[in-house]
């Protein structure tokens, strides 16, 4: 039985991630402001190590790993963010990672993976069950799995990048970050609302991958067929069964965002910002800066969660 | 009659631009370090107001017109940053600007600088002047010209950007940044040297923009044909008067980079440091990760002066 997620728990994690992840640092522009009608404040995860603030709850569920149980290894299966994360962390505690990742995913991110050490089991994501692999695999190697987003300790290590902000900007109106599984949400809020009971939290999702907006409104987990977004790190078909009944307690509302809002907004977050944010990544900032927030809202935190795409895929924009 | 540029008109800047100059920040990454083969520290100038350090010397130098000039306005031809940058200040200090820019400057360029209130004056770079075409502007108004480089408010102005960087990280080997009419480097180096006479400073240019490499090994400033680089802001055909006898007295070296090596050097910081460089803004960081400084560097800071490019120009890399 794992331990409820608690402001404590993101506290905790906030130490115990420290040897690894970075403070990111926060970005406002004034004429940024303008365009959004409404005081934005960038938390750049995309400057995280490995790219994306992934690391900050993988590193926290593996540095806390009983002692006996690391050489046995650690296991996840990935889109991605989470893949390179995991390596990370492994590699600086000093033990084994096996990433199933699926064989389309991004090249940058398969190489990544790869050159921190990790054995990489790839998949077609049509035909085959990531789960089974990764069980199998733990079956085999007695490793501890790192789940992508659905456990207490993933979720309290995300949620440092709102404690980091709040650091930095503690007076905002709102939060918002992108909802893949729902592990950043949830730990974001949690910690959030601690520090702030009077903060609104929002959501952010692809149109086409909006299983945690339907969910939401149905008052239960609705799963969905196989996203298609160019949003790749936000395909999960249904929030996690630990991260959705905190986003219920605090998520006011989940805004949808279109793919090609997707593809401006990293173009904007490029050419003004001088950022590079994968889609995923800039789902949160897409939703703010094409003015789906409630028009009250007065300044807010936006996550830009990540920023690992292939040059390739940009450059098709 | 011009003062001589001083560590302390560099301090004296440092606080004249403040209202304007934002403080930028500096990025150290364990994995460029192991790349580089040395300690290297990222003033991110990319990331400055008008995305260039050229608002530094150009509010420097308007801050400081006296008020009864200021009703005539200003005047600057530029290819592009030092545009931008002049409009900005000028606006913010309330007066008029004009800017004389080559017609084939990059569109983000162009616009930007309309977008800040600013008249463009358009003129073609094989067939007309831009220093006759300011002439006359000056004289038909009264305005105050606003030189890109070569007069010490402007150099004082850019030398906060070292200023700014040795606050951050104050033990340095070296220094090194991009040479275009050596206001920046002859700026920083000025204001570094005063904080730390041991440190070693050392320049950048394109190996087709080579002239003030040229000139410090004639002992005279040297000038060459039209540079024709993609590094669009480094094409001064030679140092200034004002900036060379600075640049003589301060640099130990200028480091030359190829084409390509600079545009792999904005495609590696863009993939692996997620930050937006322009090709003139890479150049000195292109010397460092091709590993073209003296071997007995062990940490040094790397100004990455700018990041406006066209979408599509970057696209094509």
């Amino acid at each position: 039985m794992q331990p409820d997620l608690s402001a404590v728990m993101v506290r905790d994690a906030d130490v115990r991630i420290r040897p690894l992840a970075r403070h990111t640092p926060v970005f406002t522009s004034t004429s940024i402001n303008r365009a959004a009608g409404v005081e934005v404040h960038f938390k750049c995860e995309n400057l995280q190590r490995g790219g994306a603030f992934k690391i900050r709850g993988a590193s926290n569920l593996i540095f806390s790993i009983p002692e006996e149980d690391l050489p046995r290894g650690v296991v996840a299966f990935s889109s991605g963010n989470h893949a390179q994360a995991v390596a990370i962390a492994a590699e600086r505690a000093g033990t084994k990672a096996t990433i199933v990742m699926p064989v389309d995913a991004p090249r940058g991110k398969l190489d990544a993976t790869r050159n921190h050490g990790a054995r990489v089991v790839t998949y077609d994501r049509k035909t085959e069950s990531r789960e089974a692999i990764a069980d199998r695999i733990l079956k085999e190697t007695g490793a501890t799995l790192v789940p992508p987003f659905d456990h207490p300790l993933v979720m309290a290590g995300q949620g440092t990048a709102a404690l980091e902000l709040l650091q930095v900007i503690p007076q905002l109106d709102a939060l918002i970050a992108p909802i893949g599984g729902g592990g950043l949400l949830a730990g974001c809020a949690t910690i959030a609302k601690a520090l702030d009971p009077e903060i609104r939290i929002f959501g952010a999702e692809p149109e086409r991958a909006n299983d945690t907006f339907l969910s939401l409104q149905a008052g239960r987990r609705v799963e969905i067929p196989q996203p298609d977004t160019i949003a790749d790190g936000l395909r999960a078909p249904q929030p996690g069964a630990f991260t959705f009944p905190v986003l219920q307690r605090h998520v006011e509302k989940v805004l949808l965002v279109s793919e090609q809002e997707i593809r401006e907004t990293v173009k904007f977050l490029l050419m003004r910002m001088k950022l590079l944010v994968e889609p995923s990544g800039a789902v949160a900032a897409a939703a703010v800066l094409h003015h789906k927030l409630p028009k009250n809202v007065r300044s807010i935190g936006v996550i830009l969660s990540g920023g690992n795409l292939d040059f390739e895929d940009l450059a098709r924009y």
